[in-house]
Formats: structure tokens, C-alpha cells, sequence
């Protein structure tokens, strides 16, 4: 599986993905399904991917192309960040119109995409695109969007996330989630591709690659758990419903 | 969809199940998917249901008419758990070899249990009874058996539920668990049909249906819920990774 999730955020946007690719439990590997285009002070385009690996890498690869040599899909020239989710859209289906009947018959050549960023002149914006290369927009009121193995981590994004908030505990929250979602899929693995872009300041970097014994990462797991046990300890029994 | 959760502890068991039937989104009704046969200080057998509901429910009328009139499949007479578990598994095997090709060009016939007790003689057992009437049974390692919509509710169960918590510790995380399912899955729904077994009482009263409004259902989601957004505020912030 994978697991990708972007928080939409008035304080910005918070974009993280594991990095496990697997055909099979007996044949994995490490990838990047985070990507990244940015022209500093104008421009940040995140991009996460989930899905058949050919298909994915080759729209980012495609799309990376087409910004090299210009054109209507150049994500360093669209001028809005749903001109950036329809290029992702467009390449997709290019991609899987050239490969799909090919891989067919031993598998799917799906792939699908969460496109978050920002662009001058917009609010941050974030997106997610289907297989089919349509796609949705997150808001106040659907202010994340997630890829692959979504359900383990969602409770508590449900619990705890608003619109309003800050990044940092977005970022916790974000975290948290991927805790949940590893702890019961070992198709979703360390390391996690995490970035935290702050609204209006056009700048992707601050983002890191945690390994399983990063220290905050352990730290946050650690505490988290202690926390919530101690929680439910203190939560008030049920009733003796024999009375 | 359905949620039904049984809790192997030392202290005893916790057996829960949501009550929603639904045939699409826009026909549901509230049933019965917590079974009861017991003999009060000889013994407790609870049996939890999932799946197509004729199929379930002609597996439990079967049983208790089997149990009326005497039989090796009779619930007040087999002398372990395991014989338990395997009459719920060779009655469902009946049921299906009955009506499933009939039901075949319409859906599945498929269902499933979770068979949890204690009769004298035995420590409290719980079983898990998949469609092909086979089954496995839950140990200290894998204290805790779901059927259906097990996905939102695993972890909470994961990070606080031990072999060892106390029965009202477990009741607890079992009703969180429940209310992880039901924020993000309308086909699992109110009342929650919830009961706590301690070891060696043979005594099943300590049972409730808890409604939407239930005083002590309310009180814990909102502790819950507080303590949670309480809880990751004091988290460690994540460091600044661009520095």
C-alpha cells in the first residue's frame, strides 16, 4: 500500500509520505513519493504519489519535462495551483492511455496524486487527483486528503485537526497518523517525507526524510502513548449495568 | 458495513456490536448482533454476528432450535468453548450449503462470528468463525478479535489495550474503538450493544444498548475528545528543519 496525506491549513499546509513500495511482501523497496517543485519567493508545488510505480514516476518524470522544455503544463509557469492539479490530471491519463491496456493483464497501471502548494497571487491550495485525472479540492470544512491505506490514521485527524490549526500541530497530528496507519500495515513504512510550508513565505524548506530512530520522531511516539494511556486511565469507568 | 469487537483479558471479556443493517444508503434498520445463551454460574456464551443478515440471523434461530430440542450442537450442553465455536461454524457451513447459490445472482450469503465465554471447567475463550466455518481463536498475544469495519477502531486498541488491563479499562477502549468506526462510517451505528464478562462470575447482567443520548457514552467521547486535543498541545513541536 502507501500512505500519503496533505493538510489544508489557514497557517499554511503540512504534506507527508511514506516511502515503501512493494510487489509483494517479498519484494519491497524504498522510494520517494514526495516531489517537489519550487522557484523560491513565488512558487512551492508539492506533489504526493500513490499508485502503480511505472505510472507515477513517469507523470512526474513527464511533468518535469515538460517544465524543462516549457509548455502548457510547465508547473514553474501555471498560474494557479488548479492549473497545477489539471497538468497532473493531464499527464496522468496520457500516462495510462500509453500503458494501461500494456499492464492490463498483470495488474492495475492506476495512480493517483495529492497536489498541494501555493502560487503568488493565491492562498495555498491543495487538491487530490483520481486515476481517472479529475480531481477535488480540500476546504475549511474537508481540510485533508489522503492516499492508500487512509482509514488507521484518520481518527485522529478527526479528533484533533481544525482549519485554523498552527502548523506545528498540524504537523504533530500529521505524524501521529502515519503512527497509526504503520503500526498495522507493514506496507507503509519509514522513512517518512514530511514538509511543512508556512503560508506566503514561498519557501519548501523546511522538510525532512525521518528515519525509524529520528529523535523526535521516537520522542513523539513515545509520549503519545504514554499520554493516552494515562488518558484513558483517568476516563471515568461505565456504570455496573447489572443495577 | 458493521463493527463487532470481542476483548480476551485475564479479568474476562468485553463482547460489543453496533446494531446497523443496511441494504444501500437509503434502506438501513437497527438489529440485533449480540447473542446470548447462558446458565447462570454454569455458563456464559456470547455470540457477535456480521455479514449478510439472513444468513446470520438463520444461524442463530438454527442454534437456539438445536438448543431447544437437545443435539450435539446444543449451546447449553457442550462442554467447551471450542465446541461452541465449532457448532456456530458447522451451522453457518449449513446455512450457506442452503441458501447460497439462491442468493448467489443477488450478493453474498456470507457471514461471520465472534464467539466469546466461559463454561465451568474452562478459563473465558474467545473465537473468531469466518464464512468457510473454520475458525481461530484469540490469545494474549492476539487479545482482541473485530469483525467488519475493523479498520478506524484498531489503533486505539493497538496502543492501550493490554492482556492484563482491567475489565473497565477494556469496556472503555472498546466504546472509543466504537466511536472511531462510527465517525467516519455511517453503516456503523447507535446503540451499541455492549457487555462485560469477569472471569469465573458465569453471570452476563453487567450488559447495556447504548443509545446516541446515553449520559455515560456522551461523558466519555467529550472527555475523550478534550483530553485528546489536550494531549497533543503539550506534545514536543517538531523541530525547524530548515535550520
Amino acid at each position: 500500500m502507501t500512505y500519503c496525506l496533505g493538510i489544508l491549513l489557514t497557517s499554511g499546509l503540512v504534506m507527508a509520505a511514506d516511502s515503501r513500495s512493494n510487489a509483494g511482501i517479498d519484494d519491497f523497496t524504498s522510494v520517494y513519493k514526495l516531489d517537489l517543485i519550487d522557484v523560491p519567493g513565488k512558487r512551492v508545488i508539492v506533489i504526493l504519489s500513490a499508485g502503480n510505480l511505472a505510472t507515477t514516476q513517469s507523470v512526474i518524470t513527464q511533468l518535469r519535462e515538460y517544465s524543462d522544455h516549457g509548455g502548457p503544463r510547465d508547473l514553474h509557469k501555471v498560474k494557479t495551483m488548479y492549473e497545477a492539479a489539471k497538468a497532473v490530471g493531464d499527464t496522468l491519463r496520457e500516462v495510462i492511455a500509453r500503458d494501461g491496456s500494456y499492464v492490463a493483464p498483470y495488474g492495475s497501471a492506476a495512480g493517483s496524486f495529492i497536489v498541494g502548494g501555493q502560487i503568488a497571487g493565491e492562498a495555498p491550495r491543495l487538491f487530490q487527483i483520481y486515476t481517472a485525472g479529475n480531481f477535488i479540492e480540500a476546504s475549511p470544512r474537508s481540510r485533508y486528503l489522503q492516499l492508500g491505506e487512509t482509514k488507521y490514521g484518520k481518527p485522529i485527524l478527526d479528533r484533533a485537526l481544525r482549519f485554523d490549526s498552527p502548523l506545528d500541530q498540524a504537523a504533530k497530528l500529521a505524524l501521529l497518523s502515519f503512527d497509526a496507519a504503520m503500526r498495522s500495515d507493514l506496507s507503509v513504512a519509514m522513512p517518512i517525507d514530511i514538509l511543512r510550508y508556512e503560508a506566503d513565505s514561498f519557501c519548501s524548506t523546511n522538510r525532512a526524510s525521518l528515519e525509524k530512530d529520528d529523535p523526535y520522531w521516537s520522542a513523539l511516539r513515545t509520549a503519545y502513548g504514554d499520554g493516552l494511556a494515562a488518558l484513558v486511565e483517568r476516563l471515568p469507568p461505565p456504570p455496573d449495568w447489572s443495577a
